[in-house]
Order: structure tokens, then C-alpha cells, then sequence
């Protein structure tokens, strides 16, 4: 996947670099300093402890780190990992945060809070430290699990549930669904009926456990967002080893997805690896599907040109998103946009150099898949300038 | 999968460029003049109208036809949307078909007449105005719904089935199943019995549904269909949202494989996208599968090598076939064409550019799947001359 | 997947080409001359005889042979197949093993005895003609049928397997098992009762067939092997067609790895095409897997650059082994070795080129995946120079 760069033309570069992208599915950075184990820890997927035969910074990520962020930080690129680490450590959590969100080029952060929100900077501390504006995605489960712990009765539960959510969304620009982790996506697609729900709401409320993973609860979640009309997303493909990948092909949502097409809901395929192709089909036959390849695209570091030129085989260029899917380190959000650019411009400038595509296709298709989609899907308006965006006009 | 161009040598591109294809699975193209809506309806598999905020040209087959069509109706290539099909208005759709079922030097067609094709060129119709051969191959669920269209008993239908199988098969060179879209790839393999038969049968023409999507009898009519002797074609992967692209993976076809292998009928996978690897590899363990990747390569467009490439990996290549798979506009007949020369030079000229193969090995695979391997398991003879067929002797 | 290979610094060619690998997971040389029908028949995968319509040097293996052998025993590259045979057949089986088994560099042979093991070189045959060492794996089912074949009882079938066991592997470095080939991997993870294996060992021992594939057997079989300790390495993905490859998805493998995971036994999975991907997820999640794409590399011979590429990307480099999976003709060896190599160079050489890794980087990628990492998951030692090594000390 090699291409003469001297080959691509510079106009296309410049387009691709400067663009203000939207990263519309992505987690706070964390607020903490971090040890070399805790911040080993945060850049894999794998919950488990890093082995003591090895270092995570042996990994396509861990190169990427070195290679991209280090510069951010001062350092020459591939400096060894205790170089990065002292540095990083130097300058502490709140300066890394504010090189490393500032420098990709994010002009619009859609956050997704879901998950430890708490240890994470949130919304409003994204848009601080990065200086352009952040909205947030709302997980359904967590609004759930809330839910149980106030206490609740089972026949209360979807009245419950469903005032909760049209709270807790009140300016939120999505929803999210991680039923690939809690059941698998092979769950039955249609919506449970009410004494389904209260059923397994007792079930459930009964158990004391606050985990929710009961398909039909899962189920009710989904469709209770449908009925709220926010573009949906659905974690998909890779992630960590809570969910069982084969469960998590994207294929197994197509009956959702023809329930769902009625409503006009933007349903949004998060990550996807090693499903991506599959994902561009469902993009490709339904109306309503959309699909990033976000996560994948920062754990197989240099390798993540291939992933990004499959996202762009059958899919309608108006049906693919950018986003980096980060969480915790300012590493995952500086790397999930100039991986992200880096690869376009190695796809795109090679269509451009076999001529394939005009120098404006290229540009088109870069400008839809990395802002004007997402502000298509989740209505975010034309671009803000803020402080610290690349491209913005002088 | 950029390739310096001027490192393959002239002598295999020349190769590739003027040889004469076997467009062995094809259907025949549209006689009609077509509005934007209706031109853009007929570049997607998807049978949803195409959203207003979108256009279907902004896409890999878009831009493939703005780019290899264009110039083919006299225009620039990456002309706009807007002028090419003001262009194609102007010619009207006989000369559009002459000029692009021309263009792309398929030397034999063989037409699946089974999906609507009475709104399409037929055989002759293909032969006439492409100047070139053209025979037939039967989709065997469209001959059983004529059989129940034309009133028929529970008990006389295998018979009248297998009657009117061979009676519809005189000159065909192939039969076809969608077993995929029907019911899905995963079905029992063995033939039902004649007792099975004749309950489905019933239970299907009571029902007064012409659409047949019976388990049993979609495998009566496979089984029928390999009595018959013909190689036999499977819609497996990519395709409509009619099917479920994960019950469309060749490789649940393995039963049957083994099921049929004495018979020694070729079974012959179309498309496979993505399951392209799991395709070859079935090819590979199996003498009688042989597989292509029609359909994908022109709705991947520039991205098509990467799809041709996976499809040389571990499947012999007196294994693999060329074909389009185009219904309707005449863009996609010259497409199928144009992007796999292209994709083949590319592919195969890397591998001699880099020294693992040599030149005489590269023509020879090219000379297989673009065209031996039809003529051998079709028995087409070897090529006859026609109009318009590019690298004919002077 | 063309790189200039004058970008890529000589110091990493050198590196990669010198390296002495550990091929973790191969079979025994033929001592056999071979005709051309035998010899055909064994550079597939295929158990079906070669179609009078096709030769199996028609595809990519058969390419790699031609081009990469023929040097080894003193012909041009890319012969013909009669040329390549005549000079085989001439210099004699003993003599072609001596050259083919030297030249690729390999440093230390880990060889699966337990198929038709009798027919080809033990661990003692491959230490002598090639001059390193070589120790074994011992397959889980071969001992198993082994304990069959000498009579025993149901009830005393368990503690018999596990005396075997321990009694075969004394010296052994690590266990197979093919369960994938005898029931799929989707069998039921968790260990079987006494009773269970009682009776099932019952219902074997009774039928008269030695073949082994009673899953809750097989499923004891692995667990006694994880109690032995030594490394396991399971067949995934490609293979011949005796299994269903759907049901060799590593995926499957889940349940197990996250049962197994408290013994710390290293579970290695073996070949995965196309499933690669998957595998590399499985190493990113899970501490105690492990994965390699030997097998494939050998049969997409020029493809084997995007295989090679594809397994280095959400793994870490840790958990990544190479291996060759070689067994009967000597090519196969040593594709394995050089496939591997050429592949690194070209993945690892377009990282450094386009600036992503440093040299040192990429370096340390290729010992640790063609050498380092076996070496500690089978505790090998440091390597110990033998006679006909690439890149011994001098």
C-alpha cells in the first residue's frame, strides 16, 4: 500500500490536512497523570494486565504513539518509550491534553460518556481544553443502570426509563447501544412488548446485579431510543474482550435495521474491524445505516491505510464516518485524526495518481466522510471556528 | 496497491488490454432511455430510492463511470454527473449500448435471463447489438414460478418442473440458483424426497405467491438443475438487500459441494464479496467449484484491485473466472470489463515487477480466468471473431 | 502492495534475510523421490486427484516453487514444471532435502509428528539433514488413537491418554491439537466429567474406528493437554477440506481461552487464513494467545505480502510466530522461510519508507515474530549456531 507521495498533489494534501474534522464518536481524555503501567493499560483494548515478557508499546499503537504524538510533545519521532514517558510526565496531564487535542484538527467533538465517564473529562472539559465545541452522545445502558440504582419498580421501568432519557438528552446529539457486549447483536430485533419488559425488569431489578444485560431490557433500550428519534450508534467489531466478536458482526443488526428503516433514525455502525466490508454493505443496501471504522483505525497504526481504503469499496460516500473512538489518553484523539488524514490521503492519492479519481473527487469525498456527513447526521450546523482548529480561516 | 505502471512491461499490458473476455455470468442491458432518478437506481444494489441528500454518483461506481464511460461517449473522463447523462440522453440508449457492450472486448456473453428480463436485451438482442456471441443461462426458480404460473399440481410439479427445465435448456450453456436470496446458503443439502416435494409443492401453490422461498423445493430445483448437467451458477455474497449476506457466504455451501461432487457438474460461486478468500478456498479444497468476483469489482470501482487481488491467493488458477454480473445500464457491462483489465495489469504486473512471476506466467493467468476457463467449462469452443471485439486478427 | 524496494535501507533487508528463525510449527521432509503426480498432489491442500484439465503449478504455490526453488537446486528462475521435476528427480530426494531445507535459514525446527509421521522425517531426520535442531509436537489426537489401537477399556481410557501423554512428550515443546478438523471449534469449552469421558470413550472404543471424533473426547483431550502444560497450539482456518472451514473461525476458540486463561498455557493458534484478523484480535485481548499464518503464506505465494501485512495489525508483537506448516516436499520449507521473509521486508520496509517506523523498529518486529517469541513460549534457549545457518556468527 506504498504510493509515491511526490505523486499525490499537493492541493489534496493541504485539503486533507487542514480539514476541520468532526470526531463524532469519542470518549473524554483523562485528567490524570499517568504511571507507565496505567498508561500501558489505556493504550489496548485488552482488560488484562500487561504481561511482564512484553510492553504494549511493542504494537502498531505503540509505534504510532512514538511516531506522531512525541513531536506533538517536543521529542523526535520514534524516541524510545521511557523518553516519551518522561516527557510526557513533565509537562503533565492538563498540557498533553491541550497539545495533543489541539493538534489533530478536531473541530467538533460528539463524546460519548458512558463508560467511567466519571474519571474523564467530560463535554464541557473537552470543549475547554481543545477549544472547539463538544456534544455529547448518551449510552442507553448507563441511563438504565441509573435508573436501578435510584430504585425502581418493574412495572415503573419503561416510564421510568423513558423519562430519563428524554432528560439526560435534553441537548445530546446521539445515542449509543452497546448491546454487542451485553447480549450479542443476534438478539431478537423486534420491540418487547411492555409485559416482556416488566418481566425482565424484575428479573433483573431483583438480581441486585446493576450490569443490564438482559436482551429483552437491551431490546427495550434500543427501541426507546428509536421512538427518541437521535441517530443511534451501535458498538460493532472490535473492542475489548467483554464482547464475543462474531457476535458483534454488524451483519447480525439487518433485521433491526429493516424494523427501524420506517423511523428514519440514523442507525451508526461504530469500529466494525474485521467487519468493515461487511458494514459498507449494510451501508450500501439500507438507507438508513452509516458506518465508521474508528478504533481500528488507531490500534493498527501503519496499517491503517488498508482499513480506511476498505471502508471506501461499496458504501456511498455519503454513508461513511470519521471518528477515533478514543478514550482516556490524548494519545487515542491526536492519533485517531492524523492516522485517519494520513490514510485518506495515501487512498485518496492514489486513486488521484492511477487516475481513477480528479483531484475534487478526492477532496469531496476526504471533506463528507471526515465533517459534512456527521453534521449532516447529527445536525450539527456549518463549523464554529474555534481556538486552536487547523484550517480556520485567517 | 499503487504500482509503478512503467515498471510492467508493454508486453502484458498489451495482453490484458486485447483479450478477448468470456463475460460468463452478465444479464442483458436496458433498451430503455433513462431519467437521473432511474439511472441512479440502476448503479446500486440497493432497492430503496436514493435519499435526497445524496447522490448514488458520489461512489466508487460513480466515479468509475464518470471516469472509464465517459470517454467512451466522447466526453472528458470525471466530466460531472450532469454532463454525462445529458450526453447519454443526446445518444439514446441504443447507441449508448452499442458503444459501451463494444467498448470493453467481452468476446462471449453468457446472459442470465431469470431477474426481470423482459425489461432487458435478451440473448439475441445482446449478440445483435454487441456483435459478438451471446448465449443463456437459466435462473431455475424463474422456470419453476412459470411452471406454477401456468397451474400445476402438488404432485405433477417435479415432473412438469424437470420437463420444462429441459425444455428451457436446450441451447443454455448454464443453469443458475438464488437460493441465497430465497432462503439463504445454510439450507439442508441433500435432495428431499419425492414425498417432501410434493407437500412443499403443495403448500406453495395454495398459497398463490408466484415468489418461491421453500427451503425444499429450492433444493429440489438445485438437484433437478445437477441431474440436468449443466455447470451450475450460485449467487453467494454481495447483492440486493433481498439477502442476508452473512447466510450468503459460500463456504455454507460446503455440504452440497461434497453432496455434488460425483455428479461432476462444475458449481460456479458468483461474486462472493467479501467472502472472496473463503471463496478460493473452496475452489482450492474442491475440483468441482470454481468461483469469480463479478459485481464487486464494479461497485468497488477504483478499490477493485484490492477485490481482484484477494481472489489469486490460494484457489488453482484454472479455478478462478472473469465476469460483470451488469443488469441494465450498459455502463456496468464496460465497467466489468474495464476495471478488471485494469485490475489485472495492476495485480499481476506487480508480481512481475517485483520478480515472482514472469511475464509468460502473468499472460497465461490472464488468458485463463478472463477467458480458457469459460470456454472449458461452458464448452464455448475457442473464440470466433466477431464485430467489435477488441484484438482480433487482422 | 508494490514497494520500492530501493527505499527500504539495506540494514533492514540484511537483518530479515539473515535471521535465524524458529519455524514453531512444521512437519517432516519427505524422504521420498516423487513423481510428478505425487508431488503435484502435495503442493495442495486438496486431497482430491489433480483434474486431467489443470496442474496444481498453475497457481500461486506452483509460481513460488518455480521461482524460488529453482535457484536453490541451480535452474533459472521461473522453469517449467518438466524442467524443475527432471532436475528434482535427478539430484534425488536426500539431496534435495539437504539444499532446500539448508537455504532457508531456519535455526530451529519445532516438527508435528502426528500425521502420517511415518512417511516422512522425524524430529532427528529434519536435525540431520538440515543441520539444527529440531524437536517435537505431539499431536493430542494421534496419541489418543494410539492408546486405542493398543486396547483398553472405557473406564480406564482417561488415566491411560494421560500416562501416554506424559509418557510421549518427555521431551516434547509443546502439543497440537485438531479438534477443528474432527469436530469444529465450536465444540463446548468447558472440561467434560469422568462419566462423560467414560462413556464416550465407551461409544468409541466400541465402534471399531480409530479416527477420534467425539467432541467430548477431543474437548478432554485438550483439557488434559492444558494439565500437561507444555504450549498448545490448535489448527484454524485454511486446511484440507476434511474440515468445514466456517467452523475453524479462531473465534470460536473464545470460551476455551478464557477458561484456559488461569493456567497460563500459551494457546497458539496455527495458520487462520482468512481469519487472520480475527486471530489478531483474540492476541490483543487475551495474554495467552497466540497466533501465526503459516500455511497461507506458502500457498498465496506473491499475496503472501498482504497476509503477512494483515497479521501485523491489532496484535502485539509479542503474540505473533511464524511458522511454514510445511510437510512432505522440501519447497515447502523453504517457501515458508523465504515467503516470510520477502513479506517482512516488504511490510516492514513501507513502514520505514513512508516514515511510520524506524529501522530499529522494524528490526526488532522481525526477531521478535520470526525467532524471539518462540523461542520464550517454548522455552528454546538462546539460538545455538549449527552448520548451514543463515547469519551465524563467523
Amino acid at each position: 500500500m506504498s504510493i509515491e507521495l511526490d505523486l499525490v498533489p499537493s492541493g489534496l494534501v493541504r485539503a486533507v490536512e487542514e480539514l476541520p474534522l468532526v470526531d463524532h464518536h469519542v470518549h473524554g481524555a483523562t485528567g490524570r497523570d499517568l504511571s507507565r503501567t496505567a498508561f500501558e493499560e489505556l493504550i489496548t483494548e485488552s482488560d488484562r494486565p500487561v504481561p511482564p515478557w512484553m510492553t504494549q508499546f511493542d504494537s502498531q499503537v505503540g509505534y504510532a504513539i512514538l511516531r506522531h504524538c512525541a513531536p506533538v510533545l517536543g521529542l523526535d519521532p520514534h524516541c524510545t518509550p521511557e523518553e516519551y514517558l518522561a516527557r510526557r510526565a513533565r509537562l503533565g496531564a492538563y498540557e498533553v491534553n491541550r497539545l495533543l487535542l489541539g493538534a489533530g484538527g478536531v473541530a467538533h467533538f460528539l463524546v460519548e460518556t458512558g463508560h467511567r465517564g466519571e474519571e474523564l473529562l467530560g463535554p464541557s472539559g473537552m470543549a475547554e481544553v481543545s477549544g472547539v465545541p463538544a456534544d455529547e452522545v448518551v449510552r442507553l445502558e448507563a441511563v438504565a443502570e441509573q435508573v436501578a440504582s435510584a430504585g425502581c419498580e418493574a412495572r415503573a421501568f419503561a416510564g421510568r426509563f423513558a423519562e430519563a432519557l428524554w432528560e439526560r438528552t435534553r441537548t445530546a446529539r446521539g445515542l449509543k447501544s452497546i448491546a454487542a457486549y451485553r447480549c450479542g447483536l443476534d438478539f431478537d430485533p423486534s420491540p418487547p412488548t411492555g409485559a416482556e419488559v416488566e418481566e425482565a425488569a424484575g428479573r433483573w431489578l431483583d438480581s441486585g446485579v446493576r450490569r443490564l444485560d438482559d436482551p429483552v431490557l437491551l431490546r427495550h433500550l434500543i427501541w426507546t431510543g428509536i421512538e427518541r428519534g437521535l441517530p443511534l450508534q451501535f458498538h460493532a467489531g472490535f473492542g475489548d474482550p467483554d464482547a464475543d466478536l462474531r457476535r458483534a458482526d454488524p451483519l447480525l443488526l439487518r433485521g433491526l435495521i429493516e424494523l427501524a428503516e420506517p423511523s428514519g433514525v440514523p442507525l451508526v455502525l461504530l469500529h466494525c474491524y474485521p467487519y468493515q466490508r461487511q458494514a459498507g454493505f449494510l451501508a450500501h443496501a439500507y438507507p438508513n445505516v452509516y458506518f465508521d471504522v474508528g478504533l481500528g483505525v488507531n490500534f493498527t497504526g501503519a496499517r491503517s491505510v488498508a482499513l480506511v481504503a476498505e471502508s471506501l469499496e461499496v458504501a456511498p460516500f455519503a454513508k461513511v464516518l470519521f471518528s477515533s473512538d478514543a478514550w482516556g489518553p490524548a494519545e487515542l484523539h491526536h492519533l485517531g485524526a492524523v492516522l485517519w488524514r494520513r490514510a485518506m490521503v495515501r487512498v485518496l492519492g492514489s486513486f488521484v495518481a492511477e487516475g481513477d479519481w480528479s483531484v475534487e473527487q478526492a477532496v469531496r469525498v476526504a471533506s463528507l466522510v471526515g465533517a459534512d456527513n456527521a453534521r449532516r447526521v447529527y445536525e450539527l450546523g456549518p463549523a464554529r471556528w474555534g481556538v486552536g482548529t487547523v484550517g480556520a480561516p485567517e
